[in-house]
C-alpha cells in the first residue's frame, strides 16, 4: 500500500496530491490514507501537507540500496560482494563470520546501523542509523603478519583522499595512526582485524565508521567535544552511496599499488597528509609511557618519536 | 557394571578370574559377563582369557585424566584450568571459542582423539585415539603482532626440550621453523592461530600436537615414510601425561623468560636445538622460490638464507 503511495507521488514530482485522491486510488478512507502518510514520516519520508491543497513529497530517506551502489562502482574486487543490513549489532561480527565461510576478497558488510559497534581498544563506536557509513571490507593481503600497520595506514589514506575528493572544502587530516580530524575533531574511525595462521594473514577486516550526516543532537554528550560529522564540518548534507563508492575506488588503488610497489609510496602519501608528524606526542605503551616528537613513519609502518634526550623510539599503532 | 568389572580385577591384580565368579558378583549371565569383557576391550582394556582359569586383566588404557594432570603440575599459569575431551574435531576450534569467551591464559584444551585435527597451511593432522598428545593452549601475550615469528619458535624450543628432557635416548632436532624431527622423520607439528585488533594481539592459540605412542600400523600409507613416533623412536611407551606437564613446565619457564629479557635466549636456544643452521634450503614463497644456505634466525625470529650470489634473504615460517 506504502509502495503504491510513493510510486504515485513520484509520477506527480512537486505536485499536491488531496487525500480524496488518495482515498480513490487505493479505496480506502481518508483516515487510513493519514495513517500510511504517518507511518511513511516514520521510515524518514517527508511530506508538506497544506489544507485544501493536499499532500506534497518533499524529502525523501537517504537509504543505502546494494543494487545501486553496484551499478556504480568501478572496482575489479572491492564491494564486487556487498551485504547490506538494517540493523546488525556490528558489521565487523559479520565480516568475520563471513570471512571464516571463505567470503571473497573485497566482500562488503554495511549497515544502516550498528547497536554495538566497536571501536579500537575494546571502546564502542557510536553509529546512528541512516546517519553515517558504517562498513567493514573483508580483505585477504599476501603479506606476512608483521605487515599489518602498514595496512592500517593504507586504509586511513584511502578515507582521507575519499573525503578530500568529495568535499575539497572540509580541512580534513590523518591523526596518527588512523583517525581522521576536522578541526581537531574526529569524524572517522578504522579497526583493523586480523587473524593468521603462523605469520600468513588468513584475512583482515577493515572496518570503517564514518559519521557523515550526524547533527549535533545525534551525539551523547560525551561526545559531543570530540567528534564531529561531515555535514557539521561543511554545513550540508553528503551522499552516503558516493561516500562508498568514492572509498572503495580510492581504496582498490592504494592496495593495488602497495601489492605492486610495496609500502613507500603509502608511507609517503600518509605523511602528506597527517598532522602527526612534527608534533608533540605522548603515547602510553607496554613498556612505559613516551613523549618527544613524531619524526616520521619507519618502513614496518611504525612511528618513530624522537625523545628529548635525542633516542628514538619506535611506536605502533596499538599503543 | 563395568565399573565393578574392573574394581574387583583391580583388587586382585594378576589373578585370573572365572566367568563364573565375574557372573555371581554382577548377578548376570556368562553371556552377558562376555559382552562386558568385549565392551572393556574395546575401550583399549586388555584381557588375556584362558581355558578353565578365566580372565586377567594385564593392560588398561592410557586415558588422560585432568585432575591427575593438575595435582602433579607445577606452574603457574599454563594448564591451570585444563578442558579434557574425549573426540573432538579439532582442540584449536575449541580454544578459539575459549578465548573469545575470556578464556585465561594459560588454558588448556586436550583431547583423546581428533577427527579433523588441523596442521599448517590448511593440512590435515592425524590424531588418532589415546595415541597422542593434541593439545592447544591459550596465549594472550603482550607483544605486537610482528613479533609472533618469535613465539612460533618457543613453542618449538618448550617441546624439543621437553621431549630431550624424557628421552635423551631419542636424537630429535628442531627443522625450521618449528617441526620436531627424529632421523628426518616429523613427530610433532606445532600451528600458532593469532587474533589481532590493528597490531595488539588478543590472543594466540598455540596447537601442539605430538604423536607420542602411534606404531607403524596406526598411520595412514602416506605418512609412513614421514613420520614417526616417540614410541617407534625409542622402543618403548611414553606417558602422556607426563609429556603434557613437562611441555607446560617448560614452556611456561621460557615464555616467562621472553617477557624478561625478550627474544635473544629464545633464539639462542632455538640455534642450539636445530638442524637447519649450515644445510642448504629451498622454499617457496610469494615473490618467487629462495634457494641458498640457512645462516641464522634474526632478531625477529626470520631465517637468514644466503644466496648463491651472496645476497641475504629473509624467510619467515608462513612461506
Amino acid at each position: 500500500m506504502e509502495q503504491r503511495i510513493l510510486a504515485y507521488f513520484e509520477q506527480r514530482p512537486n505536485e499536491y496530491v488531496s487525500g480524496e485522491q488518495l482515498s480513490e486510488l487505493l479505496e480506502c478512507s481518508r483516515t487510513a490514507v493519514w495513517k500510511h502518510i504517518r507511518s511513511l514520516r516514520e521510515r524518514g519520508y517527508t511530506f508538506e501537507a497544506v489544507p485544501r491543497k493536499g499532500y506534497r513529497l518533499i524529502g525523501v530517506p537517504d537509504r543505502l540500496n546494494a543494487a545501486e551502489l553496484l551499478a556504480a562502482l568501478r572496482t575489479r574486487s572491492m564491494g564486487r560482494s556487498i551485504k547490506l543490513f538494517d540493523a546488525v549489532e556490528s558489521t565487523q561480527t559479520i565480516a568475520h563470520k563471513l570471512a571464516e565461510q571463505g567470503a571473497a576478497e573485497g566482500t562488503l558488510v554495511l549497515a544502516e546501523q550498528q547497536t554495538a559497534g566497536r571501536g579500537r581498544m575494546g571502546r564502542r563506536w557510536h553509529s546512528p542509523k541512516g546517519k553515517g557509513v558504517w562498513m567493514s571490507l573483508v580483505l585477504r593481503p599476501q603479506i606476512p603478519i608483521h605487515f599489518t600497520p602498514q595496512l592500517t595506514l593504507l586504509v586511513a589514506v584511502a578515507l582521507c583522499r575519499t573525503v578530500r575528493k568529495l568535499g575539497p572544502d572540509v580541512p580534513v587530516a590523518i591523526k596518527w595512526p588512523n583517525d581522521l580530524l576536522v578541526e581537531g575533531k574526529k569524524i572517522s574511525g578504522i579497526l583493523l582485524e586480523s587473524n593468521a595462521e603462523d605469520e600468513r594473514l588468513r584475512y583482515v577486516i577493515a572496518g570503517v565508521g564514518v559519521s557523515v550526516n550526524l547533527e549535533k543532537d545525534d551525539y551523547p554528550d560525551e561526545l559531543r567535544s570530540v567528534a564531529t560529522s561531515l555535514r557539521i564540518a561543511s554545513g550540508r548534507e553528503w551522499s552516503r552511496a558516493e561516500l562508498i563508492r568514492t572509498f572503495l575506488e580510492q581504496f582498490e588503488a592504494l592496495y593495488e599499488l602497495y601489492h605492486a610497489e610495496g609500502f613507500e609510496p603509502i608511507r609517503s602519501a600518509w605523511e602528506a597528509q597527517t598532522i602527526s608528524i612534527g608534533r608533540p606526542i605522548r603515547a602510553r605503551t607496554p613498556k612505559g609511557d613516551v613523549e618527544g616528537v613524531a619524526e616520521s613513519i619507519d618502513e614496518m609502518g611504525a612511528l618513530l618519536v624522537r625523545q628529548p634526550d635525542g633516542a628514538i623510539v619506535k611506536l605502533y599503532s596499538a599503543e
